[in-house]
């Protein structure tokens, strides 16, 4: 079974290359980016503004191929990759909670962006504290993980093709 | 551009169709369910145990089209579907956040599950609190939504060809 998606929207960021993203949304609270949602979607975005922060599914476009076990940014110790948030991913779908700070016709201004410059965008939810809030979370290898210092992504996932020269 | 997205799994779920099922997890705590993951993907199950939540992400496969607006279970008002966690979207790509209960190979065992049997599975991540619990949450229209009795799917997000004759 193929499964055919089309983007609604790109996501714009600070950031050129995957090198140099923060690694997640948490560590990235200041970083503002924009999330362009092609014109013929943007009667979706209605009533979107009453919430504070929103889901963005997006596809790693810059990511080729994937490893099934990945040492991942926070830790030193190689897991299964779906154990983690590694963008080499056997379908490199990223998910982002993100502060909405407005919309302005098909444009929504953003903070928190853990996101690189050009990211086809899949779809937009409400992140509604009823849904998506669990409390009492066991939290894996993360909550043991020694090595924290890494916040930004370095080049580890990204193949030698996608290198500048 | 066209994304070509192949699954890596199935979701088991108690639900054969669409109407019936509990329309988000929290509202479906007790209800188990079973992750397969194909064999050749199970390897990056590996440390995965160690979390009690996980997010899955999935192809809504019985959604046929799409409505820019759409009048939620929860609510007596049409909002814009990016306002809404509807499955009739422009990509019908949903996710959920369940709970783990345990792995046996590449079978997941799960908990809180809001999704329809044979569901082709497209990642897994592992849920932590420090990536994905947002505090101060304004929750838009569904904090002041009248209509909450509705806990369990109906069919008017189903196509007409989908009803059973």
């Amino acid at each position: 079974m193929k499964i055919i998606i089309n983007p609604i929207g790109t996501i714009h960021s600070p950031y050129p290359d995957p090198e140099g993203v923060p690694i997640q949304g948490v560590f990235a609270k200041n970083i503002r980016g924009r999330v362009e949602v092609f014109p013929e979607f943007a009667e979706g975005l209605v009533d979107l503004e009453g919430f504070s922060h929103i889901i963005l599914i997006y596809y790693l476009h810059q990511v080729k191929g994937y490893a099934l076990r990945c040492k991942p940014f926070l830790d030193t110790q190689e897991h299964g990759v779906f154990a983690t948030r590694a963008p080499r991913r056997p379908n490199p779908i990223g998910i982002s909670v993100v502060r909405l700070l407005g919309i302005n016709d098909n444009i929504l201004d953003i903070e928190g962006v853990d996101i690189v410059e050009g990211t086809p965008l899949l779809d937009i939810k409400p992140y509604v504290s009823d849904f998506d809030v669990r409390k009492d979370i066991k939290n894996g290898w993360y909550q043991h993980a020694g090595n924290r210092v890494q916040i930004v992504a370095d080049n580890r996932f990204i193949q030698t093709e996608q290198k500048k020269g």
